[in-house]
């Protein structure tokens, strides 16, 4: 019989952000949320060994990627080893008592509040006030127990806080979807071969630099292209000491041991300065 | 005789913004430079007819894209006729009488305060505080006249306010630059077609985006290689309304009008659900 411990995982945000429905969504029962204040913190918690994996945004169908996330993991190499997505839905929250009528400042955070402009025209009354975190700004709203301020952020938020929703849903594209990346270290990942179905779909993440020559990148993809690997995603980041040259992320759907996938490895690292495998793990639902 | 006129040109920030700077160097002593708060802001103004042309940053060598500024790109349809890079340099700046000694807030943009972090390190009695823009965080010292913060911003931003630079370059990295374009309305565009020399190097920009079939990105790209159009940029952001599928935007060595450039596209429209030219403008220095 398997012995089920509690596991400590660190994510970014106060308790009830839409990362600690991530980490459950990805660890299960067993997770115990380590709430971090920046994302660099949650990345150098798993690294230090304080917790034994670590839940992070790296993009979102409505704001894009989290790139500061992918510097993180070209320089923290902690290896991915699954992903999932999160629906973001947006609900407005205030303190027991408080009437939406008396409400005249909102916070949250910026993205969140972004993603709410269509309930904000409607509302010409609220200010808008950027804060660090959605759930901190449900917390911070309940602490200061302010009568005309209000916080957006999840259900979940709202539970523990124990705050009252006031309008649910109020975010203005419903195709709101924030993808997480699940990550341990890299003798943990060797110690924990990932469990998943037989039929699996797999995805490979890699990162890799051209070298500064026409129809680089071209080549680069041709690696993949080649040997039918579907391409699932690039993101450039600007390459640290080489101004206007880049480091490219991509998501491959095919598992890492695979032929096709370990051929076009060998032919890309013919073409690239630099190469490296992020992690290879089920894709997500 | 041409006649020279004074040219209302919009940028994000205060006065002695790094954008004031990449007006001056793109547009010329004719420049007025009209101060606006949010990017979409400085967008809004040319579209509506307040200025003859605008400023934008797209990309810095070590923060990587501005990709709000993509967005409005795609979203405004105001077309790229130039473009320019600015060495960015980050001075302390403090009102006169204020001794480095006394200092413990320092007031900046929040990339500029991530970008001297080796001097915070060195100096880790000062508190570092997020402004909304560079210029205006000495703006606001010089107004409040605190004995024990400074700001850190361009030393034009110093000039114009008053101020004075107690540490000069103080940025950990100096391969540091932004990237900007200047922009104006098409009908602009069309009346006065861009001067540059004979054997000028031009630069065409463009936005599209793929079928989700496997290859796509690829094939897309191969419209390019397979005339020799050197690509120099590439960026991805999510389209709206379709979860996991993106928009490319890419910058190309070539004229627009050229016979490759012109092939390329006739190509690429083969392949993409949508294209656009943003702009082509000889390559900056």
């Amino acid at each position: 019989m398997k012995k089920t411990v509690a596991e400590a995982i660190a994510f970014q945000g106060e308790r009830g952000a839409f990362s600690e429905e991530a980490v459950r969504k990805l660890v299960g029962p067993k997770a115990s949320p380590l709430p971090a204040q920046r994302f660099e913190d949650v990345f150098r918690h798993l690294k230090e060994g304080r917790v034994t994996g670590a839940v992070v945004p790296i993009e979102n169908t409505l704001a894009g990627s989290v790139h500061e996330n992918y510097d993180h993991l070209q320089h923290f190499e902690l290896p991915i080893v699954g992903e999932t997505s999160v629906r973001i839905v947006h609900n407005l929250i205030a303190p027991e008592g408080v009437r939406f009528s008396k409400i005249r400042r909102v916070f949250s955070h910026p993205v969140a509040l972004n993603q709410c402009l269509d309930f904000f025209l409607r509302n010409p009354q609220f200010e808008r006030i950027p804060f660090y975190d959605t759930a901190g700004s449900v917390k911070m709203v309940m602490e200061k127990a302010y009568p005309d301020a209000a916080a957006i952020a999840s259900r979940v938020a709202a539970e523990i806080y124990g705050a009252r929703i006031l309008r649910r849903s109020i975010e203005s594209d419903r195709r709101n979807f924030t993808r997480f990346f699940l990550l341990r270290t890299a003798e943990y990942a060797r110690r924990h071969p990932i469990e998943a179905a037989p039929n699996a779909t797999w995805k490979t993440s890699l990162v890799f630099s051209t070298r500064n020559i026409p129809g680089a990148l071209f080549r680069a993809l041709s690696a993949f292209a080649l040997r039918d690997l579907n391409l699932t995603k690039i993101e450039s980041r600007p390459l640290r000491g080489k101004p206007w040259e880049y480091l490219f992320y991509v998501d491959l759907l095919c598992h890492v041991e695979t032929e096709a996938a370990q051929n076009a490895l060998r032919h890309l690292r013919e073409l690239a300065d630099f190469l490296r495998v992020l992690g290879c793990y089920p894709k997500g639902a």
